[in-house]
Protein backbone atom coordinates (compact mmCIF):
# COMPACT_ATOMS: atom_id res chain seq x y z
CA UNK A 1 0.00 0.00 0.00
CA UNK A 2 1.59 3.27 -0.76
CA UNK A 3 0.16 6.36 0.99
CA UNK A 4 -0.43 9.39 -1.47
CA UNK A 5 0.49 11.80 1.79
CA UNK A 6 4.18 12.84 1.74
CA UNK A 7 6.09 14.77 4.02
CA UNK A 8 9.33 16.58 4.25
CA UNK A 9 12.76 14.74 4.34
CA UNK A 10 15.35 16.51 6.64
CA UNK A 11 18.89 16.11 6.61
CA UNK A 12 20.87 16.03 9.80
CA UNK A 13 24.47 16.65 9.52
CA UNK A 14 26.71 15.51 12.39
CA UNK A 15 25.72 17.41 15.61
CA UNK A 16 26.34 16.91 19.21
CA UNK A 17 24.03 17.89 22.31
CA UNK A 18 25.38 18.51 25.10
CA UNK A 19 24.71 18.47 29.07
CA UNK A 20 24.99 20.96 31.25
CA UNK A 21 28.16 20.02 32.82
CA UNK A 22 29.46 19.39 29.47
CA UNK A 23 29.04 22.87 28.20
CA UNK A 24 30.67 24.26 31.32
CA UNK A 25 33.68 21.82 31.11
CA UNK A 26 34.20 22.54 26.90
CA UNK A 27 32.90 26.49 27.15
CA UNK A 28 34.04 27.72 30.70
CA UNK A 29 31.84 27.46 33.93
CA UNK A 30 28.69 29.51 33.66
CA UNK A 31 29.14 29.37 30.14
CA UNK A 32 25.42 28.86 28.31
CA UNK A 33 24.76 27.88 24.76
CA UNK A 34 23.78 30.42 22.43
CA UNK A 35 20.74 30.11 20.15
CA UNK A 36 21.88 30.90 16.53
CA UNK A 37 18.60 29.53 14.43
CA UNK A 38 15.31 27.97 15.37
CA UNK A 39 14.99 24.19 14.17
CA UNK A 40 12.02 22.68 12.93
CA UNK A 41 11.26 20.85 15.73
CA UNK A 42 9.01 23.19 18.82
CA UNK A 43 12.00 24.34 20.75
CA UNK A 44 14.79 23.05 19.25
CA UNK A 45 17.77 24.95 18.17
CA UNK A 46 21.38 25.38 16.50
CA UNK A 47 23.90 27.07 19.04
CA UNK A 48 26.70 28.87 17.94
CA UNK A 49 28.86 26.95 19.07
CA UNK A 50 30.87 24.30 17.73
CA UNK A 51 32.97 21.78 19.05
CA UNK A 52 36.34 19.58 17.57
CA UNK A 53 35.68 15.53 17.67
CA UNK A 54 38.90 13.46 17.45
CA UNK A 55 39.06 9.84 17.66
CA UNK A 56 41.71 7.56 16.99
CA UNK A 57 42.17 7.91 13.34
CA UNK A 58 41.11 11.55 12.19
CA UNK A 59 39.39 14.92 13.52
CA UNK A 60 36.12 16.60 12.85
CA UNK A 61 35.86 20.30 13.26
CA UNK A 62 32.98 22.75 13.36
CA UNK A 63 31.12 20.35 14.45
CA UNK A 64 27.55 22.16 15.48
CA UNK A 65 26.09 22.29 19.24
CA UNK A 66 22.47 22.04 19.24
CA UNK A 67 20.15 23.04 22.07
CA UNK A 68 18.64 23.24 24.53
CA UNK A 69 20.87 21.00 26.80
CA UNK A 70 19.86 17.37 27.74
CA UNK A 71 20.34 15.14 30.58
CA UNK A 72 23.33 13.07 28.12
CA UNK A 73 25.74 14.34 25.96
CA UNK A 74 24.83 13.18 22.84
CA UNK A 75 27.34 12.80 19.18
CA UNK A 76 25.28 12.16 15.85
CA UNK A 77 27.75 11.19 13.24
CA UNK A 78 27.59 9.29 10.02
CA UNK A 79 29.22 6.46 8.87
CA UNK A 80 31.34 8.42 6.79
CA UNK A 81 32.11 9.97 9.48
CA UNK A 82 32.69 7.05 12.00
CA UNK A 83 35.36 5.29 9.69
CA UNK A 84 36.96 8.94 9.26
CA UNK A 85 37.28 9.03 13.14
CA UNK A 86 38.08 5.33 13.40
CA UNK A 87 34.86 4.81 15.80
CA UNK A 88 32.01 2.32 15.78
CA UNK A 89 29.19 3.92 16.73
CA UNK A 90 26.27 2.06 16.97
CA UNK A 91 22.67 2.37 15.04
CA UNK A 92 20.12 3.99 17.84
CA UNK A 93 17.30 5.89 18.09
CA UNK A 94 17.70 9.56 19.44
CA UNK A 95 18.35 9.66 23.32
CA UNK A 96 19.54 5.97 23.62
CA UNK A 97 23.05 6.53 24.68
CA UNK A 98 23.89 3.46 26.83
CA UNK A 99 27.31 1.41 25.70
CA UNK A 100 27.60 3.55 22.98
CA UNK A 101 30.67 4.38 21.26
CA UNK A 102 33.14 6.91 23.37
CA UNK A 103 35.41 9.99 21.56
CA UNK A 104 37.06 13.22 22.57
CA UNK A 105 35.13 16.41 22.39
CA UNK A 106 37.54 19.92 22.13
CA UNK A 107 36.75 23.13 22.16
CA UNK A 108 40.40 25.08 21.67
CA UNK A 109 42.21 23.85 25.01
CA UNK A 110 39.38 22.48 26.72
CA UNK A 111 38.61 18.72 26.29
CA UNK A 112 36.36 16.08 27.21
CA UNK A 113 36.66 12.52 26.71
CA UNK A 114 33.41 10.81 26.75
CA UNK A 115 33.11 6.89 27.35
CA UNK A 116 29.39 6.57 25.70
CA UNK A 117 27.50 9.25 23.36
CA UNK A 118 28.08 8.47 20.13
CA UNK A 119 25.40 6.89 17.91
CA UNK A 120 24.86 6.66 14.19
CA UNK A 121 20.85 8.39 14.08
CA UNK A 122 18.31 5.87 12.72
CA UNK A 123 16.47 7.45 10.56
CA UNK A 124 12.84 8.26 11.88
CA UNK A 125 9.83 9.98 11.27
CA UNK A 126 8.44 12.88 13.44
CA UNK A 127 4.71 13.05 13.35
CA UNK A 128 1.44 14.46 15.45
CA UNK A 129 -1.19 12.03 16.39
CA UNK A 130 -3.38 13.84 13.55
CA UNK A 131 -0.41 12.72 11.38
CA UNK A 132 -0.73 9.39 12.17
CA UNK A 133 -3.93 9.10 11.68
CA UNK A 134 -3.93 9.86 8.09
CA UNK A 135 -1.04 7.82 7.40
CA UNK A 136 -2.78 5.08 9.15
CA UNK A 137 -0.04 4.30 11.19
CA UNK A 138 0.81 3.85 14.65
CA UNK A 139 4.10 5.38 17.19
CA UNK A 140 6.94 3.07 17.10
CA UNK A 141 5.45 1.28 13.98
CA UNK A 142 8.43 0.37 11.40
CA UNK A 143 7.83 1.30 7.68
CA UNK A 144 9.59 1.36 4.26
CA UNK A 145 9.83 4.94 3.17
CA UNK A 146 10.39 5.86 -0.74
CA UNK A 147 12.16 9.08 -2.35
CA UNK A 148 12.30 10.41 -5.28
CA UNK A 149 15.15 11.23 -6.97
CA UNK A 150 17.94 10.82 -10.01
CA UNK A 151 19.33 7.92 -7.55
CA UNK A 152 16.25 6.90 -5.83
CA UNK A 153 16.13 4.24 -2.37
CA UNK A 154 13.76 3.10 -0.61
CA UNK A 155 15.00 3.02 3.48
CA UNK A 156 13.31 0.18 5.26
CA UNK A 157 13.15 -0.10 8.99
CA UNK A 158 12.42 3.20 9.38
CA UNK A 159 10.65 4.09 12.89
CA UNK A 160 7.47 6.40 13.53
CA UNK A 161 7.47 8.66 16.32
CA UNK A 162 4.17 10.53 17.66
CA UNK A 163 3.86 13.12 19.66
CA UNK A 164 2.15 16.18 19.89
CA UNK A 165 4.97 18.53 20.27
CA UNK A 166 6.81 16.91 16.82
CA UNK A 167 6.62 18.88 13.72
CA UNK A 168 6.40 16.13 10.19
CA UNK A 169 9.20 15.67 8.85
CA UNK A 170 11.96 12.75 8.85
CA UNK A 171 15.38 13.18 9.54
CA UNK A 172 17.37 11.36 7.94
CA UNK A 173 21.92 11.52 8.02
CA UNK A 174 24.26 12.83 4.98
CA UNK A 175 24.54 9.00 4.38
CA UNK A 176 21.03 8.32 3.30
CA UNK A 177 20.78 11.47 1.59
CA UNK A 178 24.15 11.33 -0.91
CA UNK A 179 23.26 7.55 -1.56
CA UNK A 180 19.74 9.09 -2.64
CA UNK A 181 20.52 12.16 -4.01
CA UNK A 182 18.44 13.47 -1.52
CA UNK A 183 18.32 17.48 -0.86
CA UNK A 184 16.99 19.33 2.16
CA UNK A 185 13.08 19.33 1.73
CA UNK A 186 12.78 16.40 -0.29
CA UNK A 187 9.03 14.66 0.01
CA UNK A 188 9.06 10.98 1.17
CA UNK A 189 6.30 8.41 0.53
CA UNK A 190 5.44 5.89 3.29
CA UNK A 191 5.58 2.46 2.31
CA UNK A 192 3.45 0.02 4.74
CA UNK A 193 5.83 -3.20 5.39
CA UNK A 194 3.23 -5.87 4.92
CA UNK B 1 8.47 -11.39 -7.34
CA UNK B 2 11.90 -11.81 -5.46
CA UNK B 3 14.55 -13.87 -7.10
CA UNK B 4 15.89 -16.30 -4.63
CA UNK B 5 19.68 -16.35 -6.30
CA UNK B 6 21.99 -13.70 -4.82
CA UNK B 7 24.91 -12.16 -5.85
CA UNK B 8 27.87 -10.14 -4.18
CA UNK B 9 27.42 -6.43 -3.58
CA UNK B 10 31.34 -4.66 -3.96
CA UNK B 11 31.44 -1.50 -2.64
CA UNK B 12 34.02 0.76 -5.17
CA UNK B 13 36.09 3.01 -3.54
CA UNK B 14 36.71 5.83 -5.61
CA UNK B 15 39.27 4.99 -8.42
CA UNK B 16 40.41 6.51 -11.55
CA UNK B 17 40.97 5.22 -14.83
CA UNK B 18 43.68 6.58 -16.91
CA UNK B 19 44.40 6.82 -20.76
CA UNK B 20 47.52 5.99 -21.78
CA UNK B 21 48.54 9.89 -22.60
CA UNK B 22 47.57 11.06 -18.61
CA UNK B 23 49.38 8.15 -17.40
CA UNK B 24 52.66 9.48 -19.16
CA UNK B 25 51.40 13.21 -18.58
CA UNK B 26 51.18 12.09 -14.48
CA UNK B 27 54.06 9.81 -14.40
CA UNK B 28 56.55 10.89 -16.84
CA UNK B 29 57.61 9.90 -20.93
CA UNK B 30 56.95 6.03 -21.19
CA UNK B 31 55.49 5.62 -17.80
CA UNK B 32 53.21 2.24 -17.31
CA UNK B 33 50.59 1.23 -14.77
CA UNK B 34 51.98 -1.60 -12.14
CA UNK B 35 50.10 -3.85 -11.53
CA UNK B 36 49.33 -4.25 -7.51
CA UNK B 37 46.44 -6.85 -7.38
CA UNK B 38 43.83 -8.33 -9.51
CA UNK B 39 39.65 -7.24 -9.25
CA UNK B 40 36.90 -9.48 -9.71
CA UNK B 41 36.09 -7.89 -13.63
CA UNK B 42 38.42 -9.85 -15.48
CA UNK B 43 41.33 -8.27 -16.99
CA UNK B 44 40.71 -5.26 -14.53
CA UNK B 45 43.65 -4.36 -11.61
CA UNK B 46 44.10 -1.99 -9.00
CA UNK B 47 47.40 0.14 -10.28
CA UNK B 48 50.66 0.76 -7.36
CA UNK B 49 50.44 4.34 -8.65
CA UNK B 50 48.49 6.84 -6.60
CA UNK B 51 47.27 10.19 -7.50
CA UNK B 52 45.93 13.55 -5.37
CA UNK B 53 42.80 14.91 -7.44
CA UNK B 54 41.73 18.70 -6.46
CA UNK B 55 38.70 20.92 -6.90
CA UNK B 56 37.53 24.43 -5.89
CA UNK B 57 36.97 23.27 -2.61
CA UNK B 58 39.01 20.52 -1.89
CA UNK B 59 41.32 17.81 -2.08
CA UNK B 60 41.53 14.00 -1.96
CA UNK B 61 44.88 12.68 -1.71
CA UNK B 62 45.90 8.83 -2.40
CA UNK B 63 43.05 8.01 -5.12
CA UNK B 64 44.01 4.47 -6.37
CA UNK B 65 44.83 4.15 -10.16
CA UNK B 66 43.02 1.37 -11.91
CA UNK B 67 44.20 -0.71 -14.92
CA UNK B 68 44.70 -1.27 -17.99
CA UNK B 69 44.37 2.25 -19.49
CA UNK B 70 41.48 3.44 -21.15
CA UNK B 71 40.65 5.25 -24.41
CA UNK B 72 39.24 8.36 -21.69
CA UNK B 73 40.42 9.22 -18.32
CA UNK B 74 37.37 8.98 -15.68
CA UNK B 75 37.71 9.43 -11.94
CA UNK B 76 34.63 7.60 -10.13
CA UNK B 77 33.79 9.69 -6.90
CA UNK B 78 31.15 9.34 -4.06
CA UNK B 79 28.32 12.25 -3.86
CA UNK B 80 30.19 12.86 -0.37
CA UNK B 81 33.51 13.31 -1.84
CA UNK B 82 32.08 15.45 -4.69
CA UNK B 83 30.45 18.12 -2.09
CA UNK B 84 34.25 17.81 -0.13
CA UNK B 85 35.77 18.56 -3.56
CA UNK B 86 33.38 21.35 -4.84
CA UNK B 87 32.18 19.95 -7.95
CA UNK B 88 28.81 18.00 -9.18
CA UNK B 89 29.71 15.51 -11.41
CA UNK B 90 26.74 13.48 -12.94
CA UNK B 91 25.71 10.19 -12.62
CA UNK B 92 26.55 7.52 -15.35
CA UNK B 93 27.23 4.51 -16.28
CA UNK B 94 30.98 3.75 -16.79
CA UNK B 95 32.61 5.15 -19.75
CA UNK B 96 29.98 7.62 -20.28
CA UNK B 97 31.95 10.94 -20.08
CA UNK B 98 30.98 13.32 -21.87
CA UNK B 99 29.86 16.55 -20.48
CA UNK B 100 30.87 15.30 -17.43
CA UNK B 101 32.67 17.13 -14.57
CA UNK B 102 36.02 18.45 -14.89
CA UNK B 103 38.73 18.25 -12.21
CA UNK B 104 42.66 18.99 -11.76
CA UNK B 105 44.88 15.41 -11.21
CA UNK B 106 48.05 16.20 -9.48
CA UNK B 107 51.40 13.32 -8.68
CA UNK B 108 53.55 15.34 -7.13
CA UNK B 109 55.03 18.28 -9.42
CA UNK B 110 53.18 16.96 -12.19
CA UNK B 111 49.93 18.25 -12.63
CA UNK B 112 46.69 17.55 -15.38
CA UNK B 113 43.74 19.83 -15.38
CA UNK B 114 40.55 17.60 -17.10
CA UNK B 115 37.86 19.25 -18.49
CA UNK B 116 35.75 15.89 -18.31
CA UNK B 117 36.19 12.49 -16.69
CA UNK B 118 34.75 12.79 -13.52
CA UNK B 119 31.46 11.17 -12.64
CA UNK B 120 29.38 9.05 -9.75
CA UNK B 121 29.56 5.46 -10.85
CA UNK B 122 25.84 4.46 -11.51
CA UNK B 123 25.21 1.32 -9.24
CA UNK B 124 25.06 -2.08 -11.65
CA UNK B 125 24.96 -5.66 -11.74
CA UNK B 126 27.60 -7.19 -13.73
CA UNK B 127 26.50 -10.63 -14.75
CA UNK B 128 27.15 -13.58 -17.51
CA UNK B 129 24.25 -14.65 -20.04
CA UNK B 130 23.87 -17.66 -18.29
CA UNK B 131 23.31 -15.85 -14.88
CA UNK B 132 20.97 -13.56 -16.78
CA UNK B 133 18.90 -16.44 -17.45
CA UNK B 134 18.95 -17.28 -13.99
CA UNK B 135 17.64 -14.13 -13.03
CA UNK B 136 15.22 -13.95 -15.94
CA UNK B 137 16.76 -10.54 -16.58
CA UNK B 138 18.19 -8.96 -20.10
CA UNK B 139 21.04 -6.78 -20.72
CA UNK B 140 20.06 -3.35 -19.38
CA UNK B 141 17.28 -4.12 -17.63
CA UNK B 142 16.13 -1.83 -14.85
CA UNK B 143 15.95 -3.57 -11.45
CA UNK B 144 15.50 -2.93 -7.30
CA UNK B 145 18.01 -4.70 -5.26
CA UNK B 146 17.78 -5.40 -1.78
CA UNK B 147 20.23 -5.69 1.08
CA UNK B 148 20.10 -7.39 4.01
CA UNK B 149 21.66 -5.19 6.71
CA UNK B 150 21.02 -3.17 10.41
CA UNK B 151 19.66 -0.75 8.06
CA UNK B 152 18.53 -2.09 5.46
CA UNK B 153 18.18 -0.54 2.00
CA UNK B 154 16.43 -0.76 -1.37
CA UNK B 155 18.67 0.57 -4.27
CA UNK B 156 16.04 1.89 -7.05
CA UNK B 157 17.25 2.20 -10.99
CA UNK B 158 19.67 -0.28 -10.67
CA UNK B 159 21.38 -1.73 -14.46
CA UNK B 160 21.75 -4.99 -15.29
CA UNK B 161 24.97 -5.08 -17.75
CA UNK B 162 25.48 -8.64 -19.42
CA UNK B 163 28.70 -10.22 -21.03
CA UNK B 164 30.70 -13.14 -21.05
CA UNK B 165 33.16 -11.06 -19.87
CA UNK B 166 31.66 -10.44 -16.32
CA UNK B 167 31.94 -12.21 -13.11
CA UNK B 168 28.52 -11.65 -11.49
CA UNK B 169 28.94 -8.78 -8.57
CA UNK B 170 26.90 -5.70 -7.94
CA UNK B 171 29.12 -2.42 -7.55
CA UNK B 172 28.02 0.12 -5.19
CA UNK B 173 30.40 3.63 -4.31
CA UNK B 174 30.88 4.27 -0.67
CA UNK B 175 27.67 6.67 -0.27
CA UNK B 176 25.64 3.74 -1.01
CA UNK B 177 27.33 1.59 0.91
CA UNK B 178 27.25 3.47 4.15
CA UNK B 179 23.57 4.57 3.79
CA UNK B 180 22.97 0.57 4.23
CA UNK B 181 25.59 -0.28 6.47
CA UNK B 182 26.97 -2.87 3.47
CA UNK B 183 30.61 -4.13 4.08
CA UNK B 184 32.46 -5.99 0.97
CA UNK B 185 30.55 -9.17 -0.36
CA UNK B 186 27.18 -8.93 1.14
CA UNK B 187 24.65 -10.50 -0.91
CA UNK B 188 22.45 -8.62 -2.67
CA UNK B 189 18.68 -9.82 -4.11
CA UNK B 190 16.81 -8.47 -7.83
CA UNK B 191 13.28 -7.23 -7.03
CA UNK B 192 11.99 -7.07 -10.23
CA UNK B 193 10.66 -3.41 -11.39
CA UNK B 194 6.62 -3.93 -11.44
Amino acid sequence: MLAEKTFPVAISARHIHLSEADVEALFGTGATLTKDFDLSQPGQFAAKERVSIEGPKGVIHNVRVLGPVRPATQLEVSKTDALKLGVNPPLRQSGDVANSAGITIKNGERELAIEQGVIIAQAHIHMTPADAQEFGVQNNEVVSVEVESERPVTFRGIVVRVSEQFSLEMHIDTDEANAGFIQQQAKGKIIKSS
